[in-house]
């Protein structure tokens, strides 16, 4: 019996065309992702998203301040060149990560944050035009509902979230960064830097999936915050945030990754953090 | 005029059921790995090579040990909870990367590390037959050489190169891992564990192109070592080192990446290093 299917006219020349054709399409989809050069970590477009710890670190004006202590410099007797230094950091200065214990108790401390909540795909929602004009600037739900509507998407489940002030750009100086250049309890009052409203954390955390939240300022509340509300709403639900991001404005709204791994502390409430983003191909 | 193409008996019909399947097969490879399962990095499998800081912490027998100071824990007066801590360590303690300049003037700082440098494609040399009977064993050229012929293959370049003496068994037990738990100058004598012998370090950078090379012990060089020359040979040529590392049971031999993100300490001979690899799919 013939086969019908070549009756329509289909010889089988044709149907081997088709079937190479269908192959080309195919083949670098079957390739371990290793192997093609777009797809390879060391291969992909990196954006470093950390300040580095030096004496200009911008600290909360209440927390130590980071130091570097050389214990050696130098020529050793044996006659080859050794450096080696000591280092003393609050966890929660510079580029860090809150830890969900920080403001909630008996939630994760940062050794046990899940390595698959630091990382992954993640949304970059720019907030400059008004968090320039107004130092104690509030993200709102407006903010995140904008993003949305331009990017014609609610936020996809598992992201972690960036929120691009612009303010990163007068880090290290702290009069035009924190608001002042005191430091102490008295200082507190002084501070002015923008940070998420409580209603736009509480809207992420009833209405979308995230993983984690992250932004250009010293704080997830805004300066003039004196409960951190926020901050309790975001932690107590194990949602981590970090703080004092570099380099947010090399990012897209969407399309890209992240990567945050901190410092492994036992116990810690917070700590030094490298963050990165890899563009995807 | 009717073109050529058509006369070979293939009719529009025929070349539009191609393209589609052309396209069916090209559809996936299009879109960005972000939205295919075995492309994100949030699904994929992820091993923590990173001991944590606390007070058990191994440190170098003259260095300063990690150090945590509670600054606040407990309900504030305003009513939420809070906890934050203070830390000291050496940058050369538990899993921690050598920057080149530790042991070769002038090379790179810590910060100057290029990201690059610090991630991608990643081998796992295991010696720990051979170093688990032998707590002075110097990883050789030899062991490199059996790799590559049960691998079938050079280390590729740019590797990131591991080394696996099953030592990371005995952390953070001093006396079995450092072998000593005397501490201070006059326990130098007493320090027995494994490192890789200055002639596999020079091979390595002589025959084959690497970006970083790591070990479960808390030295590149091994305990014994009085002039560090496995330090200076790989550091003098800007390879970083990564120390105690934990957790190299779990790698395969080859078809891992791995993610090195040392505190960006400005300056840094080295510091605390959050690493993790990430299988390939």
């Amino acid at each position: 019996m013939k086969f019908g299917f070549w009756n329509l006219g289909f010889g089988i020349w044709n149907f081997l065309i088709l079937c190479a054709a269908f192959l080309a399409g195919c083949t670098q989809q079957t390739t371990p992702p290793v192997q093609t050069a777009n797809n390879t970590l060391d291969k992909m477009k990196i954006v470093d998203l950390t300040h580095d710890f030096s004496r200009e670190t911008v600290y909360w004006v209440t927390a130590k301040e980071f130091e570097l202590d050389t214990v050696f410099a130098g020529v050793t007797e044996q006659g080859f060149y050794y450096t080696a230094n000591d280092i003393t950091t609050a966890e929660h200065g510079g580029t860090h990560i809150d830890a969900p214990i920080h403001f909630a108790e008996g939630k994760l401390t940062v050794d046990q944050i899940p390595l698959e909540s630091l990382m992954g795909a993640a949304i970059k929602i720019d907030v400059s035009e008004k968090a320039l004009q107004d130092p104690d600037y509030l993200i709102s739900v407006d903010d995140i509902d904008r993003w949305e509507q331009e990017e014609n998407t609610p936020i996809p489940d598992g992201s972690i979230v960036l929120f691009y002030t612009g303010h990163s750009t007068y880090y290290p100086d702290k009069k035009k960064y924190l608001g002042t250049e005191q430091r102490g309890e008295e200082a507190l009052d002084s501070l002015h830097f923008p940070g998420i409203s409580p209603e736009a954390a509480q809207w992420l955390i009833d209405n979308r999936n995230i993983k984690a939240v992250g932004l250009d300022t010293p704080s997830l509340d805004y300066g003039q915050s004196k409960n951190f509300k926020t901050h309790v709403i975001l932690l107590s639900e194990n949602v981590p945030g970090f703080e004092n991001l570099a380099n947010l404005e090399q990012l897209p709204a969407s399309g890209f990754q992240v990567i945050a791994l901190p410092m492994k502390i036992k116990g810690g409430s917070g700590g030094p953090l490298r963050m990165i983003a890899i563009m995807n191909p």
